[in-house]
Parts: structure tokens; C-alpha cells; sequence
């Protein structure tokens, strides 16, 4: 799995008490919430997003985790950001998510957005403002 | 507390794995978004709430619960609903939540909605439609 | 993408309010908790998991999604489950989740399970019980 | 509403992007996750609750909450807590949600816990070192 320095951007994600699952640790599904909100925390801050009532929006076409170890409530998550594939309409990142002091992930995944007008949901190409801010994220990824 | 047969309309909600918590039952939490869906379904299907496009949309003013006994996923939960105050652009609704064969609630609580015109966030009258099918849910409370 | 009648069992899944995101549609995070909840439902019911005090437990190794079609808030989603590989230790479960009435899936996506003594957290065989009740959702899947 | 100086205790909370709901403002339910994510946290890290192997756990009796102002993901909020009761076994929780730089809260709400041995569920006094957390966070309350 991927360390800490093949990420480009970093957020840190603190965990609440309802993350925690029946078996102490953050439910599974909680982790894609993680990914959800590093990328789209960056689109909004720093690629200018309106998720209000900008003409194109993101939507997630395909996603993955890989669990490899334990988080838990009230540990803080830090999600590690980069861009694989930046195409024409539609954007490959990887994430990946580290506790506090650990150089290996907790759990790595990917997750692709497709770039649609809002009204019509047909592909759009990726506004400007959202490439040049995933620009610097995107990294060579061997696979 | 208000037995079943306080109430005036059910939904069955079944309960999902990350509902429970570390203490092994559903989480105090998920018992207000069982408020909102027997709710909002109800203003959906019968009230003809149009929560895409309407002009006109219900927020959340005010809720309460109080927690009688424990549930636990896989259970479903039967969520009793009844209207308790029915204003010109207000409403306060009463929510039982009920084990299957249970009379007395495993919660109870209130939620009250102020409904606004979606662009301006301007208290509006209830549409027409709304009030017609809250009606037959109002019932006497004393409190 | 596999249609309805590649999957062997079904388990109807109500979605809530709070399901939908700021787009108008269920949010892509949402849809692991429909796989967590089809799985655990069945695993419980059928196979006598005791998620509260059993010796041996299930934790998410690996998932992944993809997202054909929009699903949303008060749509009841039909979630269907087969299994994909029935290890010693480890579970591959395919799961695809329907729209009612439709035979392609609005989205469809796998999840591993490895099981685990719920102390040490060390791999453990399945429990019989478990791998009687998966037995019968086994199929044979091309990749 | 009790203003930012009435409270004894902060923690932020970065909201997270399912929090926002289809009105596009963070949902009515998760106030409540954030509560309870204020309160779990000072618990453990102040008062030494141990909520995986602890005798005594909180349980949630009773909530409340008033909504003022939109909050939206990607802002964070800032937790205000402090204690309004504390009696041999409950404990009653003030919390104000502030958006940063407001003096006036967002939402305002209260929590009661109910303190319980882990097995039995039946009332036990409040730990020394949670008690002990607590009371510089007492405040006198008119109500």
C-alpha cells in the first residue's frame, strides 16, 4: 500500500462517536465519507466549486477501499489526497487514510467523479478552475 | 407515554447495520432520522411535497426525543406519526417509534417544521395540499 | 453489469431522508451501508451471527461500487446478494441494488469479509452455521 | 439563545459533505451526531471513560434541540458544552453549535445521560474521574 509521501494534500478528518460500529472500531461505509469529504473539501476551497448552484457537479461513477487496519472513535483521520487519472469530464483520485504518527495507511482507496451539467446530467468537460487546482495533486501511478 | 394507538399513520423502518452503535443498539442519533422519513415520506406521497423543486419546503425548527428502552439492528422499527399543532406555516408533529408487538414506545418525541419559500428562507403558508392530508393526523395533546 | 436474476437473494431496503445529498439523489456512501445491511441481515437471520456476543465476527477486508443510476429518497431500493467466493476465512459477496420493477441495477458492487475471533482479531474459519447459510448463494462468476 | 461565554468547553467539528441535505444546509439529525461527538470526546479524553471495556457506560435518556441558522458543509462548527445538572447517576449537557466568529449559536440544544452498568443496564453513580471532568463545566441555569 501506498505511504504517507505519495500524497499530495492532506486533511484532517476527526472521527464522531456514531462512526464507531457495533464492534468498536469506524463502520466501513464511514471510510467512504472520509474520501467524500477530503475531495470534495478541495474542489470547494480550492478549485472553486458551488455545490449550490454552479452548472456542473461531480458524481461518483466508481469507488474502492482496502482495509488494512483499525480506526476508532475519537481518533482524528488524516486523509491523505492525490489525482491518478485527470481526463476530459471525469477524475481519478487516490485517498488515502493515516492515523496520527503512522507513515502506512489505515485504509487506501480511489474514487472517480464524473463531471455533469447539473440540469441534464450529460458529461462536461472539467470547469478550469477545478483542473488547475487538481493539477499539482496528480501523480504517476504504476497499476 | 403515548401508546400505539395515539398515533394516526406507520411506517415501517428498518433498521441498518450501522445504525447501532458501540453499546450494541441503535444510536440516539438515527431515532431523529426515523423522525424524518416517516415525515418526509408522508409529505411525499401524501401531501405532494415536491423536495427537488417545490416552491415551497419544510425546516426544521425545533425536536425532542425521550428514550424508553432499547433497539437494536436487524430489528424494524414501526415509527407512529401524528400531527399535534397544525399552524398557518407551522407544524408540530408527535413521533412514536415501536417494537413490532409493543404498545408502549421505545421513544417518543416532536419535531417541528416551519415551512419557508425555498429561495428567500421566508416563512410561507402551508401549501394547500400539505395541510389537506396533516388534517386527518391532528389529534388533541395536552400538555 | 449483472442483472436481477444473477443474484439469489433479496432484502428490501427503505431509504431515509438524510440519504439524499445536496445533488437530490442518495449520496455514493449510502450505498455501502445498503451492502453492510444486506449482508448482516442475512448472516444474522440465516446464519446465526451474533453480532453482540459470538466468538468469532466479520470485518470488511475490501469493497468497491459502481454507480450506474440515480437512486433516491422515498425510492425503496431492492437490494440483492449472492456469493462470489466462499473461502476458509474470507467471503466475497456480490451485491446489486434495484430500482423495483427494474432488471438492470442502479448500481452494483462486491465486498470481502474476513472473519475473525472477536478478541484477538486473528483469522478464524467460518463458523458452520455461517457457511451452511452462504452455501446456497454460491455462484460462479467470470472475471 | 445562550451566547459563545456561556459555554466551558469547545471542540471543533468539520462538518462533512453527507451532513448537507437536499436543501443544501447540513440536516437536522446530524446536530445531534455533533453533540454527541462534543460530549463522547470530553468523556474519554477528560474524564477517562473507557467505552469499549469501562463498567459503566452513558446512556442517552432524553434530547433536545433548537435550530437558529443554516449551517453548511464545508464550514466547521465549533461545540460549546457545559453541564446544567449533575445529579448521582444523570448527568444533563448544555451544547451550543456556533459558526466560527458568531457570538450567537446556530442551534442550541441538551442531552441527558443516564449513567449504567454495562451488563445489567441498571443505574450506577457517575464515576469519580467523570464526575470530577464535569464539574468545572457546572453552570447555573434559569429555567
Amino acid at each position: 500500500m501506498s505511504q504517507r509521501d505519495a500524497y499530495r494534500h492532506f486533511l484532517p478528518i476527526p472521527t464522531r462517536w456514531k462512526d464507531n460500529d457495533v464492534y468498536g472500531h469506524v463502520n466501513n461505509v464511514e471510510y467512504y465519507s472520509y474520501f467524500d469529504t477530503v475531495i470534495n473539501t478541495y474542489l470547494i476551497t480550492t478549485g472553486g466549486l458551488d455545490i449550490h448552484r454552479g452548472p456542473v457537479i461531480g458524481l461518483c461513477a466508481e469507488s474502492h477501499c482496502r482495509f488494512a487496519s483499525e480506526i476508532a472513535f475519537p481518533e482524528t483521520v488524516e486523509a491523505g489526497l492525490r489525482v491518478e487519472h485527470l481526463g476530459n469530464s471525469s477524475v481519478r483520485y487516490g485517498i488515502g487514510l493515516f492515523r496520527p504518527g503512522h507513515e502506512a495507511p489505515a485504509a487506501e482507496g480511489w474514487f472517480v467523479h464524473v463531471f455533469v451539467e447539473r440540469e441534464t446530467r450529460r458529461a462536461s468537460p472539467l470547469p478550469d478552475s477545478i483542473r488547475a487546482a487538481l493539477q499539482p495533486l496528480l501523480v504517476e501511478v504504476a497499476r
